[in-house]
């Protein structure tokens, strides 16, 4: 008795293992579980990571006077109590404003882990992402003038700047950019998943590890891959018509590629797809493997594969709710025109 | 010469403590330094504060999903980093719709101390008055209906009503209220004017001093007063005509009483008055003078009244973002129209 049991652990341990290579053999990449490791990942060569940048990025973050209304901030669409996105279909700006293209906010958390940022790819990182929402008319509406006047006009941010940068520091809107993407890389959100990945073949349960088998074969992993699982460029709408195609007129890139959306924290992050008219996990599964992969995933491998999927629920960092400076009598008035 | 030195300190500290008690005669209260004392002016005696409603009550504060938007959320508008309010003259909402009579958002901070909530009073108590945004068109645009539903639709939320308020409670939309109102009431900010006020005479430097004083002399404590000092109701434009009075209709309640506002973090909170037309301290110290006093404040008595107010911010409490739970299929989706 003590024998078969210890025989059946070690099939157990045994396939874990053997399915822990599969997975790293498909592409999927954990977050690495050492600090070093990860900061390798994550960090910006040219701006590298201190808790000085990170404390003052966080606070421009959450700051809606960077938006020309002073009502919407970097938090309103990618909400951080919020798995990272604002739960919309497609995202509300200024003057309560949808998308133009009818595009949903991709999440904030892990977004340090994607090839390239935005929908179509078109930014290479998080600091050159940031630089776009802040100007879209249809989003925070503001010029770099009135960015860097609002920063330059409270001497508390200045300061920070300062400590920050040094003492010399030139604050521009490109700064002010670079210092929100350096507190949204970041934002990583370690799994179950990364555990079993690292080497904890019981960090994932039996059901959970069948789901992950079911994703491998199925053919997820060819687009959700990398750490991220997904965060690269892929052609969109490769075997057969999205049936919300028609909902916005987003194509893709001048060669019709998507940025996979990562799948971490996904039960956090309905509605999918890039114009969120999918709300659910079932059917989003099912219709990605229709569209995408071609092939018929029945009702149980679906939920096979959101019992995978919710193992990617991360531990989400703690943030301390930043209090902003007071704005002086130099600061730019709000516009809600 | 060492005797010189020592007359002049106790002279300090006897004019000190002189004026902390012509300061308490004039109606001014410190938030006290003791917590059982605090406790018994802030707590509600049918709901107690208990850790577990008041981690809840933050939840359903930051949570943009009670709007019929799902994008607008009570920190929206009382903005927990922004000293509690928008930043804005008038309040913007669903649809970005402006306040319809031209109000300012009021900060949360130390609303506690109110007597009466809302500008023209018309709800006696926190619990009350977090009913109304969440209802009001221009404000979160939800029925009652909608917000039991959103709450209900989370078993994490469910959860966490039942370990506030034991097994057998039923989540109404009063009963969200009453744990949004209850979060409202831990937020309160002591200052060095509390300190002062509570023995500390060093608390507070000679200038400051000089400033309160200022504040009493002038009579500005004849309606702000109490804990908050402000918060109570009263008559408004007694002595001449605001210069913005016709910005927005607002005329005050039945009688035509206003609710003064707090001074506490007035740094923090411009613009100024029920409307918001007045952007700078000293602007508002001049005007309050000459239309509610019938005083003229000259530019150095002004200067030395801002001096005391700003002793009047205080130590922020820390919050920790709350991560919200996920939505689930039976989530009211979020109607932006």
């Amino acid at each position: 008795m003590k024998i078969a049991l210890s025989m059946t652990l070690l099939a157990t341990s045994i396939f874990a293992s053997t399915l822990a290579k599969e997975a790293s053999e498909a592409g999927l990449k954990p977050i690495p579980a050492s600090k070093a490791e990860l900061m390798k990942l994550i960090d910006n060569k040219n701006n590298p990571i201190t808790d000085a940048k990170v404390e003052l990025g966080k606070k421009l973050y959450f700051d809606p006077r960077l938006s020309k209304s002073g009502f919407i901030s970097c938090n309103s669409c990618h909400n951080l109590s919020e798995g990272g996105d604002d739960g919309l279909s497609a995202a509300v700006g200024h003057g309560w404003t949808t998308n133009p293209h009818g595009l949903n906010s991709p999440t904030v958390y892990n977004a340090v882990f994607n090839d390239a940022q935005f929908w179509d790819g078109r930014d290479p990182h998080l600091e050159a992402q940031a630089q776009g929402p802040i100007q879209a008319a249809p989003e925070m509406a503001a010029t770099k003038e009135h960015v860097v006047a609002t920063v330059t006009s409270m001497p508390a941010y200045v300061a920070e700047f300062q400590k920050a940068y040094g003492k010399d520091v030139k604050i521009t809107f490109e700064k002010v950019a670079d210092t929100i993407g350096l507190f949204e890389r970041t934002l990583v959100t370690p799994s179950r998943f990364d555990a079993f990945m690292n080497g904890d073949v019981k960090a994932l349960n039996k059901e959970e590890q069948k789901g992950l088998k079911t994703f491998i074969d199925k053919g997820c992993a060819t687009c959700h891959n990398g750490v991220g699982l997904g965060g690269n460029m892929n052609a969109f709408n490769v075997a057969a018509e999205y049936k919300y195609m028609n909902v916005g007129d987003f194509k893709g890139d001048a060669n019709g590629m998507v940025r996979v959306p990562t799948l971490r924290n996904i039960t956090m992050t309905a509605p999918y797809f890039h114009n969120g008219q999918i709300w659910t996990l079932k059917e989003a599964i099912v219709e990605m493997g229709r569209i995408q992969l071609g092939v018929s995933i029945t009702d149980a491998e679906a939920a096979s594969i959101e019992t995978f999927l919710k193992s990617l629920d991360g531990k989400m960092p703690a943030i301390a709710l930043p209090m902003l400076p007071a704005s002086s009598a130099a600061t730019p008035k709000p516009d809600l025109k």
